[in-house]
């Protein structure tokens, strides 16, 4: 029985360096100076300073599979270390670079690995985690518009490539290709001269992206307006859920104590009467 | 009396075949095959694998046809099954696919009609419907908005093809091309373009952009506050409603409670200064 | 004092003509009739239409200048009748068209105010009529931002033009020209091809554009929440005092009624003590 | 002890003319001139009306040097004069507009200086200076939205800078010039013509385009949500808090006063037994 106190001392002090202010410091450092080596690498620069950003690189990584094997040690519950998504991500980007590469393609892949080290400033500040949890937890809430705006573009995108493909065989050649082209019209990316193009062989073909442009943006619009209503819904059934009870619960406790006064009272005069 | 019973059961067993789930999964599932198969189409595929999609599309259109006709037998009312907007939707759609068609436009005119196929995925998944509807509720709150975004559009089209014929056939010929001019302004659609044209004839022809650009961003913006507000205000009344009458409604009782022993109390009284 | 009720029942008379359905549908029509004519002049039409779409003209012009002195006859506060602001639009406009024209800049003129007619219809049906007031009443809300974005691009225009004139005079020529390229930039209408032409000169102007565009776009989206807000608060202001002194009002009376039965139980007691 | 109240009484009379209407006046007309000569200087000018523009410019710097010296004077807490913003901003331009400059890239920056001053307008106005205010209180709300956006930006760049440095030096050269085009591309400015150039190398490329659209769409569509929720709900809560106050505290007392006659009669009652 001695030895788990022991072993749960030394999880503690483990666990007091990681979540020392030094520490995180310390790491959010790095991670800056990852991303400052990752930018830096886009320029053209004398060989010298390649190498030795190269020799940088690579102790970063040394550094990041420390800190992570680190973390590791100080977590109890190794399973829901595993369990968690940021740590496995964390995981997988270092390993990922440690991989020795040889073949240019594999390069490419290895340096856009070190590219995803910069999201790991993500996982490291607390703030930008919550943010990007309450960002994930918005998506479910517009799935069936997500959905109902793919099959408005499905089916223009099918119409477009059945009429248009003939006209411009780049913009309207098969249903990608046409959706792509919709998505620029929706942006409103030069998408008149999409359209005179095809109003030369159909004059009419402005109804098909008049009608288009209104139905995404009223959909689009719809959405919003039902977004910024649900999530105040939410906060403020909370608010009002806890302020309203608040102040409530207090006429209630006055309104009571007035009842078994009253209820004294008559009781008192039952007395005085039986008296 | 006996066979309405069995009429009943009968009717009974196919709303119970209909509204199970997996006939449900299996209607989605050959909506969105037909779907793929309309996307299919688009590309440039080998004659075997054309011929076969031709095939299953004319399977599809037999299915379409069956799960309608079983629809409307399961259907008790048959009056209320034809008045329904989405019923009457689908039928059109699988009729339209089941003419004969020869000529090459014809063919056009069909495969657009599968194309419509898809919108089937609405009528058919609940919460697509339920979106639908939300949305056409959402058209008459901006009647009058969109009538006042019409007059200016339509104002300033008169006034373009009035003064900038001249300069631009293409763009202000008559008042039907300005408004589509017009309508390409207000999406900010190389708006610079079509102004600097109009600029070297009348070098002041800045004003009458500068004022429809503010015009409709204004009625529009306004347009939207005006929807979030509406919205917002019928929700909130409905919940508030209900909410503050929960509670208040606690209050009365307590209140009442009070009145009524008081009431008993002074009574008692009367008759103990009676004795 | 015989003749004041005739005029009166004259008066009356008048105005249930003025205001009956069926003479506000004649009216509507007649200018919707009209909105058609200057729409329709803007084609290429065989000279017999063209001359038959004058005669018409004129006919309208005719049948307002009656409509208006016949709404003039019926309104008995004449007073008033001039000061409303939609009266004296749609008189102006009548008589604009009245006035005979022979050069061709003033039949251009003609023709304009013709246009403006069209505008007739938002003075005639009420509720374009309240939509109009309604946008009017925002503007004085929006007032000082305007100040401020006016502001903002005078500074910046002063600065691209001290700076980019060399550049591209078309462009920056002098402060008034640049306005209308940092409004362009605005509208990101093209802007990178503004930006990508000074930057050859100036590396760093970038600088410049990012940070207007970040500006106006910050401001825009500050008023727009702004305005929501307000609005929102107003109408939730209007709305709250009065429900919720509804239901107090309910609690109160409730209250003061125990209070009064409470008083006259004390004075019962006194009486009975002092029996 | 005598000399303080007359000081007293010299800083009340300059106190009195800092802030009479007319001295207020005189300043914003001041400042407006200023703005103008800055507009005005743009323009190509005859000789004569170019040099009287300078002589006025030069009157303006003098007439706001004795301006703050007077408001420096009229404050009777010179620290907290020096400390405030606004002053030391205003103290800046005009100094800055009083340093000689000879050679020619001084003297742009003197004109620029000379811009700035019509900023002057914000310091002056107290409305505007309010709106400043409340606008630079909304930045850090957005302080951690802001570090989101950055880094998906950089990511987007560094794999941009990566991958399509070979397809075009000049947009995707290095990390800056792409975190540039993207920035393009968040605003739709021609940006299908930056993707169609890259997907003739890469065909795939269009995922990284439209990842990269909906993600900072969405984060940016998510903060503008929770900007509105965030200044809807303080305003609320102060709101709130007071209106209900209010009404509540009414009720409180109400039924305070019950409590006492209840306690008061319960006494009384305990006096008419004990008699």
């Amino acid at each position: 029985m001695s030895p788990q106190p022991r072993t749960l001392s030394r999880f503690a002090q483990l666990r007091r360096i990681e979540s020392s202010r030094l520490f995180q410091t310390v790491v959010i450092g790095i991670i800056i100076l990852s991303a400052l080596t990752i930018g830096a690498k886009t320029y053209d620069l004398p060989p010298l300073l390649e190498s030795s950003l190269t020799v940088m690189d690579n102790a970063i990584t040394v550094f990041f599979l420390i800190e992570i094997l680190f973390r590791f040690a100080a977590c109890q519950d190794k399973k829901r270390f595993l369990m968690d998504g940021w740590n496995l991500f964390d995981t997988l980007v270092v390993i990922g670079s440690l991989v020795p590469l040889d073949n240019s393609d594999a390069v490419l892949l290895g340096r856009l690995l070190r590219v995803f080290r910069v999201l790991r400033l993500v996982s490291v500040v607390p703030e930008l985690r919550f943010l990007i949890n309450s960002l994930l937890k918005a998506i479910p809430r517009m799935g069936y518009i997500a959905l109902l705006m793919f099959i408005i573009f499905y089916i223009y995108a099918a119409m477009g490539s059945l009429f248009f493909a003939s006209v411009d065989e780049e913009l309207w050649g098969d249903v990608a290709i046409a959706m792509l082209t919709l998505f620029r019209v929706a942006t409103f990316e030069d998408w008149t001269d999409v359209m005179y193009a095809t109003m030369d062989q159909y004059p009419l073909s402005w109804v098909y992206y008049i009608t288009f442009i209104f139905l995404t943006a009223f959909v689009f619009l719809n959405m919003m307006i039902g977004a910024i209503l649900e999530v105040m819904g939410e906060e403020k059934n909370a608010r009002e859920a806890q302020t309203a009870h608040d102040e409530r619960d207090e006429i209630f406790k006055q309104l009571q104590s007035v009842q078994l006064k009253l209820d004294q009272l008559t009781e008192k005069m039952g007395d005085s009467k039986g008296d």
